[in-house]
């Protein structure tokens, strides 16, 4: 940490900053600049935290330089981690496809939706049960009868089923037929359901928060690993910017970005990052090729009669285009298809 | 609705669009423009969102132009509504403010605030006993063992006490101590969480997401009305934007907005949104000014010893000053203090 | 300055920065803690910032800790200034209202504009005989025949004109017409502009880039500051954000927070903030009560007629209103109509 | 166009929009909802903006529903467009490589960075004479004599030139040593300078604003169109978001959005959407992937000794996984490299 004077700060304030980091048992260097004195301070930053610097007499900023997270950190575990689900890897070497309706709507749509998934390339199977909304009025899921669905289809093809949880209480139950759980954009701070996931026993798929920095977004990961979980895959799916032409903007940066600061695999949205069908086939090209160790893409037998975002699921008729470039692109970057 | 037609839809595509409209009982106007052909649709929007038209060929966009709530929408509702806590109004023609410490750390400090929370003209104590934080290493709260001293401050000094709940399954916990239950501004989309608040017999304090556009958050406002609780006061709090001298950015304008959309009332939390003390005083008097219905104010008796956002916290020097305000500035507005 | 140390960084890397330092003549302090190390600078920092210290190996960042200006800094010039355009003061202790027409359309608009910003409380007529627009299809003004018309203006009705300049080619003419130059909000990092009026010798008047940080309008100020001209006032005029209920989002908090590092007066344009008519008058209340220096008004005398912004012009009949605002509310935040 | 009233509009409102519509030449087809009517306007935009329908009594909103573009836009011109400066196309079908440094420093560092270039693939040379700075006390460029290396430069590699010009009263100086003129993120919207370059007789490269919606972005290049210049190439360089993890994030949606609505070259520069040299490669794998035309990439011979923005350029070291990448990914995605 790094304790900025204001420039009126007398050497007391000084004195009384150093007083104060060394009560708690650090160590505090001082740096007196011609505009700024400024104090560098070594110890534990949880200490430090506690000791409110910046409401000190004189103090004009505290800068954190360290990250708040330490067990989803590649500061502690220099190597990528390779997540298993349902035996399916995710991580560096491969890209793997999860893929699927957006929700579970009959027997019929989530079979025929599976098979279209294979048909892309995909290794899972994604498919939601419990529909977070804006609206109250929108299309909620089918809840448990969905996820005994996803149970017999998954029985049908042999893909290990992704599907979300949006409420602490029913983790269990969901845990209970999923291969994977999936925390949803607008849950990425639901603390309570984070740290329910952590304790379920089964990988996580933990999605950025349309407004949530990269920093937060593993801050949250912590909270799911503080409960022993470390499998963990990251998913961008677009942030909120003041850009109107797509309903998020895909943050591409972030792949990169997050793979260096975290050893955990991270993988790429392209139907919800733009919200629009004509966009997934160049956004799955972009993610492939900045590096994401996966893809989690919507596809429907029947796009018009979906009941949860229509207007970006894949029809099979734009599904072989994906099926080519996940065939192809990834062996150009270093990978093959899960 | 609109839909507007791609500049080389065919006859036949804007064909497809009416006969789709007609067919989910609907009735569609097309103007045929130079540039561009528009279809008008007539009927429940809810009935037109399931036939995912933006899926149709030929259909450029798909507009809605009714507002997505109807319960909390001043459309059904011209007054705007007086909600009481505990006796309290909130709500036109007072102004109500709500003051207490982020956290409540232990009796004698929840004491001291709350009498400091009086002192500067609060009529209702605000306090956090389960803390939704960014990190798992920061202080989490005190839990139930919180709620039950807020329960003494408030037989103590008769303030009805306004606290967070984080979590679906502990809702009815927290409603036995709570006169008010705060949603917070991470779980303004946690919909598990505002079903469980809006059958929970108690008034609701619904903070804006610090990335909610006002739609959203009146939407979300929607989700409790429908279980039947209509007692809910909103809370602007900040938006994320990219200015880094403040922790937030204030949305001064989404008062009014609010106010004139829906019946409910809208507050406004000074400490949250800029995250600094000095910008507290001036915060508060902006908000007065531009007419809102409440404040939601930090106060503690000892700031640099705070567990949670001390920085931003009001010490007992700076209360004379937020007293002075709110006792003088309301009438300029037509307002007198609740 | 402090550069932070990535954690593998070797004892050679922390030696390499401050061997680079202290080359550049200044000094450097090295605080080494658990899990980074950091260097404290003394010294210039533009000498600094030609070492590009992000580029040695082992830095992870490197973080400026004063502000990049200097003229314009409350560091510098403790006291808040008053700038006088045609002998009306806009600073500290008054409020400055200036009012007019959005763009010059006639002498029969403006002269009738002139008068409704007169009984709104102005003393200072503002219009537009060039203006930027974001289509080329756009009303684009009148050029120096819009001039001549508000200097006619200034000669039948007594007050000063601020009027906006584009191009630093047409500087001086804009200049031998108006007693303030104001620069757009697009413009204000057109660097050229900025030196050209800051050679000028009429006060500036610096609109907010929508988009810009306070740090970033306060350094577009420095530029003016920098030739010579130190005449400067700012205004605060909505900065983009994800909300789409407001064309922009009025960053309130933006008044105190220049005030504090700016001895520069700030004003608030509450008209382009909003985009929206009914808005004008709270927001013209909170920018009274959050302590803005003045306010910049649309007004025009038949909106509907408007060629520029006519939704956010107000016409007579709410003129009234903005009167007895400033008449009435200056006063209890200690300052009077100006 | 699309009227829509407000909930309490009564009939003499709808007919007062229907007879202005009338009156200015166009057609009002109205549609009256349950709880909306809407008027959808056939005519010229351009007529009904000047009607300030959003003024009149009982609407609630005016939506546009056509592009404010016409020159640049696909409606009107349905094939991509191949820009050639020197001879060496951009366009469909091609990836064009423009490298060079952010700064002119010296004739031997534009001369090596020039050869980098080459070798990481590059047919055009970029680098800046005139630098526009945040701050007035950065690097501000070596002005005209910066041009003239370029032009020995130039004439030494065979390499034409691309750079920027930052006020309009330079841009045929410039334009006499330049072979493409570039436009700035900050002069987006700098109208004079757009019509200026579009007067100049070379081409140009628009970069978008870093807060510019693509429609914006579209309608700044509709201003150099409407001067008979057509020969403009888009380059998207990052955005202003909320993440600080990158100083501005690529939107690398914007390549296929900005392709679809416009006929010209749309290319994307790696360095300076991310700012961290890390980044350039991954990002110009991506922009590759996801379709765009070309690149712009800043290199310079020794980055710690740069002038500007040494923390993103590409030292030698890394040159060859750029050449590899543009020798092998264009022919994945159907391009070759210029």
């Amino acid at each position: 940490m790094v304790v900025v004077m204001a420039p009126g700060a007398t050497p007391a304030d000084v004195d009384a900053v150093v007083g104060s980091v060394r009560s708690a048992g650090g160590q505090a260097f001082v740096s007196r600049g011609l505009s700024r004195t400024i104090v560098g301070l070594v110890g534990d930053v949880a200490d430090f935290e506690a000791l409110n610097l910046g409401s000190l007499p004189g103090v004009l900023q505290v800068i954190r330089v360290s990250v708040p997270f330490k067990l989803v950190s590649r500061e502690h575990h220099a190597d990528r981690s390779v997540i298993r689900v349902g035996g399916v890897p995710i991580g560096p070497g491969t890209l793997t496809v999860i893929a699927g309706p957006c929700a579970v709507e009959s027997p019929e749509q989530t079979l025929k939706a599976a098979r279209l998934a294979r048909s892309a390339g995909a290794s899972l199977l994604r498919g939601g049960a419990f529909k977070p909304r804006t609206s109250p009025y929108s299309y909620q899921g089918l809840g448990e009868a969905g996820l005994r669905i996803l149970a017999e289809v998954r029985a049908e093809t042999g893909l290990p089923v992704v599907t979300e949880v949006i409420d602490p209480g029913s983790v269990d139950m969901v845990a209970s037929y999923a291969d994977m759980l999936q925390v949803g954009a607008r849950n990425m701070q639901n603390f309570a359901l984070l740290q329910a996931v952590g304790s379920a026993g089964k990988p996580v798929l933990l999605k950025r928060g349309f407004s949530a920095t990269i920093e937060e977004w593993l801050s949250a990961a912590e909270y799911i690993a503080q409960r022993g979980n470390l499998d963990i895959v990251l998913c961008e799916r677009g942030i909120r910017t003041f850009e109107t032409a797509t309903r998020n903007t895909l943050d591409i940066s972030a792949v990169p970005v997050a793979q260096r600061l975290s050893h955990l695999p991270v993988i790429v949205d392209p139907s919800h990052s733009g919200g629009r069908r004509d966009l997934v086939v160049p956004l799955t090209r972009a993610a492939i090729a900045v590096g994401a160790d996966g893809l989690l893409i919507d596809v429907h037998p029947e796009p018009k009669m979906a009941l949860c975002d229509g207007d970006q699921a894949l029809p099979e008729s734009d599904i072989r285009e994906i099926a080519d470039i996940v065939a192809t692109l990834p062996p150009v970057v270093g990978r093959e298809l899960a």
